[in-house]
Order: structure tokens, then C-alpha cells, then sequence
């Protein structure tokens, strides 16, 4: 079945970026918004729009029911969940299915099982997929666990059953310490869950986190297009993205790969997919679990692949078989992404809304930018604070960083604080560029006063000024597109402000 | 010698777009402006600029020792003189090494062979390059130039020797017209340039413009790049450019790359340089001559490779040597360019400058765009009046072409009217899709009446109300970022104004 006609049901740059491909392939687009959007970028691309309710998300981006009945009445053949939102909804995927309409994305039986740890670990049982190991379920032999633990290899975890957030979750370097650890962990899980079973999983050192990319069509066809390596993360969410990553061999490549696909052979799954791994500093890699959707740091993907995911799923959610094999792909280059957030990285990167005052895009060679605002927009507080991403990509990995710096430099943003200077330092240290880096690089390295960047700038006036001397005539004073000189002097004063 | 400070003795676009590979590499840049271009984007963006005269290229732009000046003043390392303007000037490129500065170019010696059509000739004489096939020199004998013509096969072309301009050319289709198609020839020449003689030579059918992107550096390394095919074009001069071309095969790819390296290697050139082919509807091709420059749509090659042009020309004038190896290059993807100029092309692609009232750029997944503009400037009357160069690029030609029209469409323009209607035209017809198409495209089909597209913004509008009447709300009035109703509207008031 065609599709002639796509709503997407999300909002800012996802919304824009699948509604940029939809027209591509002739593809007719229905926005939906809410009151706090009725001036959104992706109100005014798309080629209809309804506004489905009141700001905040519960009454509106997430009312399936009304999402449905715009479809029906502006006879919408398919609904693009785009990230967050419904789109890892399985109830939902089930209405749009109940109601004739496309899904784009997997089955809501897919959706089911990789929305849960246990079902997810049971459908990949099968498969020989490298997991954290640890005891299967809850502790309740003392010795038998101790004799798992020495088995394991210390450093272990002891992680409550019940838990999350960290609590009752205690770290145990070496055996000697084991029962005052587990008296610990029961103790702390009694308390802030009021169940005091543990379990025990492997401690993995220095862990870095990297996805692997899948699609898979209606007809078992699953390939992978290669990872994507997110460890720079900051609050436990992803701010620096790239692929490929730093570190891994082919060969790992390829194991990961090959896991990643029967993940989502062991789910039936179709669309695309994101299957997420732990790796240690010995590149030994572990299936944390799966995105059944299209993830924010696609991009970097599709700048290393060529191959436009959307399109993919677009051609996926029809029932075409997946004309691109596995054995076509390869890695061309490197991209990095950077998440552009209305955030204070001097505040521990709190949200910061307002209106942003300057909006200037960087632009050039190598340089790609999703967003969804323009220059005098306000960035509503409803919302994910996040103002656009960042793509760059080069021949290689030190192009494409050194693009990224050009970039940030380039990118002119006033009105609120962003996570742009926190990027800029990312790109800049030693860490990051050696490759050596993993989840904990912010709590490492990253302190508030690392923040304002060493500048020539006052170099740079001097041998302005001698310039105008010697040739009577000087350089206007920089306003609109940012030279170097304006970028630091915009960070100084945001750090001042 | 590394390179620390950089003056690009250019304008616009091609200025940005050299100061940003610039900035990345860690290289100080200095601009140059006329008084015209007071605030030009090149001027913001460089780290120092400095005026260099009035408006007019020759009291400026085109002012060498002025600009000579500077850089011994600026304590500058080396110039880039982008395209146009100095770029191929002989004379210059030796001042500039006189001065103990890097010219980001040949030698002299290369652009004095190259900017020659005789000194050309004789340089690849002994290289076996196919060029087209004529006399060598004005005829003299008439029996000895039928021969000749018999030989190379009918149609032919007479030409006047100190011609131009198509003043004195003759196409003679059969040897029974020969005589008759020599004597008008002569008398048209005799009456142009008071210089009756002529020459000979074969009239390429259905040409293309076929152009192969070398590189070398000054240890005798010489690659190409592939070709771009620049076939459409208005006024003789280019307007569409894509890489690769849609009908060369792997083997004439082949060839000509060897031949153009071929070409460079005869005039010991090093840089990066373009040599231009013509070619048959058979894919016989000639070469015509050597640009000794970057071209203007040098971003459509550095889309399909991955290789940043700028980059490698600082690398190669710093002397270092050539790191990518001819067999690992390939043609990864296809990507188009267009020129948006202020031009009207329903008023035979007449300049129109004016201010750009609005001004918003395309964005998104596979778009690329260089200029040298923002909303609300005006467009200098003295110079080329090129506002952009919208290049889109993806897996397939197919694909870069249907992104092509997405971000034409998406492109927001008003103030002047631009080329950017014709292009969609381009981008649409059946000749272009197929790559069915010669130098003769705009001649063959194109008529203004062709500018006003089919629209179904009627339908759209209908629909929207449609939807506002069902759901009691409605899109509000677009602006900003065009959908493709705004797009549309603005064509057909384009075209109405």
C-alpha cells in the first residue's frame, strides 16, 4: 500500500525532519500542535495542520483518540510517531492498526515486548546475546550468590529488584566486602521500596554506551547500519553523539552487529530499530535493550550511510521489501552530533527557556542542522528544551570534529543559555579526542569554570587596529555572522550574565 | 611551510566558503572588501578584513599590489584567490611569490600554459589527448580542408580564426555544401575581424560539458576526482551541476580521468584544478581546456567524496604531499547543485538586483548551501549577482533530485526575482530526469510560460478550511518557513509583479 498522506505526531525538529522527506517522496503531511505551538516551525511546513489541545503533552501530543479521529477526517493513510511521545506506545500502534491506518514504525507486539526488561531478555534467550552477567532473579541463597559473584569476576553490583534512580544499589570491589555491601543494599531497598530483594549483575568499568542501528522489513529481510556511540552524557542523557565510535574493531563491529540483528530477529521485528550495548575498556559489549523507534542521533547514521532512515521506514511501513544489503553498507567518513539544549551547563545543566533573541545557523561544508526555530521564538517550558541538533561530518573523525568546533563557533544563539559552550569543551579535550572516554567524562571533567574558552581575542582587535592604521580604513564591527572574536565574547557574556 | 595567516582575495560566497575550511585547519583569515561590500558576510566572518578601494573589481578586487600590501602589512603567509577576479592571473601568481607569500594555486607557469589555447596544444601534444578533430591551423588550401573534412566526418564547423562570439561560424552538413558554406565563412570573417581565415573543425552533436576535478601536489602526485557535468546551462554559462554524470560509464569515467591527469601532468600542475571535456551522444569526448582554479561548483565533488577541496589546495601549497591514493577514492551517492542568481528568467535571465526581503535558507537532510547573504541586504550591482549555490545530495540521482525540488521549494526568497523557479523546471523535466539532455536544454524547452508551476495550493487551502470547520481549529496563516502552498504563491507572484 502507498502512502499519499502522513501525520506526524510530534512536534519541533523530528516533526520538521520527517516532514522535509515525506515531501521528497511526494508525500502529503498533516501536522498536529498544541496552543503552545499554534506558531511552531512545523505547523507552517506542513501541509495541514490541527491543533489537538492545550499545552500541556497529556492533553494533546498524547491523546491518541483525537490524534486518530484527525486522521479519519482528513483521510490520513499512516502517523509517524516520530521519538518520545506515542511512540513506543504499544497500545497505541494497536489503535492506529484497529483503525485501518498505518503505524510507522514495528508491530505493537514488537513494541510490547522490548518495553519490557523481562520479556525482552526472554525473547532473546535464544539467541546468544551477550548480557550483563548476574543471578537471573531475585537473591535468596547468601552463599550461592557469593559463589555467582567469585564466578562473575568482582567488581560486582548489587542492585535492588524493585529499584532505580541508584537507590539500593551498592558497588562491591572484592569478595572480603561482599556481606557488608548486601547487608547495605537489603537494607536500603527495604527502606525505599519496602522489598528488600537484590539481585547481582557484573560492574562494568568504564563503560561506554553504543547502539547499533537496525532496519528490518515486513519480510524477515533485518539488516544493520553499523553504530552509533553516545557516552558523552550529562543528567544520564545523551548530549554528544558520533559514528562511528572511536574504539571498536571491525571485528567487534561486526559481532555487535550480527547481536544487534538477532535482537530484533528475536522480537519480529520491522521498521527502524535501535538495539543499545553497554561495553567495557576491554570492548567486551552487553545488551542493555532496544528503542523500537527512530532515535534523536539518527543523523549521524544517515551523514556515515547514506541512507535516509525516514525514507526507510516510510518504505518499510508500505510492506516494500528492503532494497539495501547488508553487504552493500559501509562506513564512509565520520559525523558527530551535538544536542543543542536551552540549558545552563554553569547550573548543572538547568533547563533555561526564554526567547531566543539571536538565532543564526552555522552553516558550510559538513554542517547540518535539525532544528525547529527561528530567530525571536520562544522555547516553550512544556517541552523537551532542546533548540536543535548539530550535525557535522568530514572524511574523518578529526574533520569531522574539527568541523564541529568551526561550527559551534559559527552558531550564534542569545536569549537563553545553551549547551553549546559544554559541546565546545567536549570537542576540545584531550579525552574525547583521544578516544578515551566513557559514560562518566562529565563527572570527571566537566566543571563550570572549564567553560570559558582560552581566546586571542584581544590579539585579534590589536592587529585589527593596526590594520586600520597602516591602511586607513578598519573592519566593521562584527554583528551578524559570528567571527571568533563575537563567539567568545558572546560566551564571556553569557558566562557574566 | 605551514600556513598561519590566510588572505582570500575574493568576495561572497567562495569567501565564506574558503574561510570556514580555513578556520577549522586552525588558520587565521584575513578579508578583503570594497567599499560596496562594507558589510558583506566575508567581512563578519573574518578574523581581520581590511578595505581595499570602491566598488568597481578594478579599483579593488583586482588591485594586486594593493592587496600584496596587506598581507606584508598583516604579516599574512598566503593568498586564496577563490574563482574569477585574480584567480588566473599569471601575472599576479608570480607578484605574489616575488612577495615571499604561498599563492593557494599553479605556478604562473601552469596558468600562463593553461590561459593559452595554442600554448595548451602544443603542452599536451605528446600525451595522446583527444581533442577535437580539425585543422591544425588556418586553412590555405580549400582541396586539402575537403579532405580533411571528408576524413572527419560531416557535420563540420568552419571557423574564423580571430573569431568569437559565433561571428564567422559556419555548419556545414554534407560536403555538396561545402564551397558554398566556406565562401559565406570567409566573407563574415573578412567583414568581422578584417581577418578572412578560417579553420576546421568537427561539430560536436548534442554536447555535453563534461568537466574531471584533478588534484596535485608539488612532489608530482597528480589524482582525479571524478567528473561533474555542467550541461545546463543559460547564456553559455552553467546554472546546473551534478556529480556524477548520468551517463558516463565506468570505462569512459576511466578514461577521461586519465586524461586529465594526463592534462595536468603536462603543465607540471599542481593545486586543484578542473579540466573540461566535451562529449558526444556517442560519448566520444574532447578536451577542450584546463581551468586552473577552484570552480564554482566544486561542492557537487566534494558531496561524492567525502574530500574537502579547500582543505587539500592549503595542504598542497603548504607542499605537503598528496594522502589519498586514486584507487581509494569512489563515487559514494550522487549530488546536484544549482545557481540562484537574481535573475529573472522569464525576462531572458536578465540580472535583477535589488534587496532580498526575505531571505530563508533550505535546511534539512542532504542540503547544502553556500552564500554570501542574509535577509535584508541588497545585492551589489557590481558584481556577478550569484545570491547562492543550493547543493542537495543523496543516495541516488533520483534522490538528490527529488531533494532538490523539496528544497527549492522550501527556499524563501523575495526582493529580486531568482533563477530558483527555472531550476524547479530543470529539476521536473522528463530531458533532465532521464539524462536525456545536451547544452541545448534551455533553447530546446525551456520558454518563460514553463515558470509557473502546477499547483495544487487550491486543493491544500480547501482541505485546511475542511479540516478547521471538522475540528474547530485551524492552521494558522503560514510564514516563515514555506510550506508548499507559500512557495507556489510566491512564484506566481513572482511572476505577476
Amino acid at each position: 500500500m502507498i502512502i499519499k498522506k502522513l501525520l506526524v505526531a510530534n512536534r519541533g525538529e523530528i516533526a520538521l525532519r520527517i516532514m522535509r522527506t515525506a515531501r521528497e517522496m511526494g508525500i502529503r503531511t498533516v501536522a498536529i500542535y498544541s496552543e503552545a505551538d499554534r506558531h511552531a516551525l512545523h505547523v507552517r511546513y506542513a501541509d495541514e495542520a490541527v491543533c489537538v489541545g492545550p499545552a500541556p503533552s497529556s492533553e494533546s501530543y498524547l491523546k491518541a483518540d483525537v490524534i486518530i479521529d484527525v486522521c479519519r477526517k482528513l483521510q490520513v493513510d499512516a502517523i509517524h510517531p516520530g521519538y518520545g511521545f506515542l511512540s513506543e506506545n504499544a497500545n497505541f500502534a494497536q489503535q492506529v492498526r484497529d483503525a485501518g491506518l498505518i503505524f510507522v514504525g514495528p508491530s505493537p507486539e514488537s513494541i510490547e515486548i522490548m518495553g519490557s526488561k523481562l520479556a525482552a531478555k526472554a525473547a532473546v534467550a535464544n539467541y546468544n546475546i551477550p548480557m550483563v552477567p548476574g543471578t537471573p532473579a531475585a537473591i535468596t541463597d547468601r552463599t550461592e550468590a557469593k559463589a555467582i559473584s567469585a564466578q562473575i569476576g568482582y567488581p560486582i553490583l548489587i542492585k535492588a529488584s524493585a529499584g532505580g534512580g541508584g537507590k539500593g544499589m551498592r558497588i562491591v570491589e572484592r569478595e572480603a566486602d561482599f556481606d557488608e555491601q548486601m547487608d547495605r543494599a537489603v537494607s536500603e531497598a527495604q527502606s525505599a521500596f519496602g522489598d528488600g530483594s537484590v539481585f547481582i549483575e557484573k560492574y562494568v568499568t568504564s563503560p561506554r554506551h553504543v547502539e547499533i542501528q537496525v532496519l528490518g522489513d515486513q519480510h524477515g529481510n533485518i539488516i544493520h547500519l553499523f553504530e552509533r556511540e553516545c557516552s558523552i552524557q550529562r543528567r544520564h542523557q545523551k548530549v554528544v553523539e558520533e559514528a562511528p565510535s572511536a574504539i571498536l574493531t571491525p571485528e567487534i563491529r561486526e559481532a555487535m552487529g550480527r547481536a544487534a540483528v538477532d535482537v530484533a530477529r528475536a522480537c519480529g521485528y520491522f521498521g527502524a530499530g535501535t538495539v543499545e550495548f553497554i561495553v567495557n575498556d576491554k570492548l567486551d559489549f552487553y545488551f542493555l535493550e532496544m528503542n523500537t523507534r527512530l532515535q534523536v542521533e539518527h543523523p549521524v547514521t544517515e551523514q556515515i550511510t547514506g541512507v535516509d532512515l525516514v525514507k526507510q521506514m516510510i518504505y518499510i511501513a508500505e510492506g516494500k521489501p528492503l532494497t539495501i544489503k547488508q553487504e552493500d553498507l559501509q562506513i564512509k567518513g565520520h559525523a558527530v552530533e551535538i544536542r543543542v539544549y536551552a540549558e545552563d551547563p554553569a547550573n548543572n545543566f538547568l533547563p533555561d527557556v526564554g526567547t531566543l533573541d539571536t538565532y543564526v545557523r552555522p552553516q558550510g561544508n559538513g554542517v547540518r542542522v535539525d532544528d525547529g526555530f527561528e530567530q525571536g521564538m520562544a522555547i516553550p517550558i512544556y517541552y523537551d528544551p532542546m533548540i536543535a541538533k548539530l550535525i557535522t561530518y568530514g572524511d574523518s573523525r578529526e574533520e569531522a570534529i574539527q568541523k564541529m568546533i568551526r561550527a559551534i563557533d559559527e552558531y550564534q544563539i542569545s536569549g537563553v543559555q545553551t549547551t553549546l559552550p559544554f559541546c565546545r569543551y567536549v570537542m576540545e579535550h584531550e579525552a574525547f579526542r583521544s578516544g578515551q572516554f566513557d559514560t562518566g567524562f562529565v563527572a570527571t571533567y566537566f566543571t563550570p569554570d572549564k567553560l570559558i574558552p582560552e581566546t586571542d581575542a584581544d590579539e585579534s582587535e590589536l592587529a585589527a587596529v593596526v590594520a586600520a592604521y597602516l591602511i586607513e580604513t578598519t573592519k566593521p564591527k562584527a554583528v551578524g555572522v559570528a567571527g571568533k572574536t563575537t563567539t567568545s565574547s558572546r560566551w564571556k557574556a553569557n558566562r557574566l550574565a
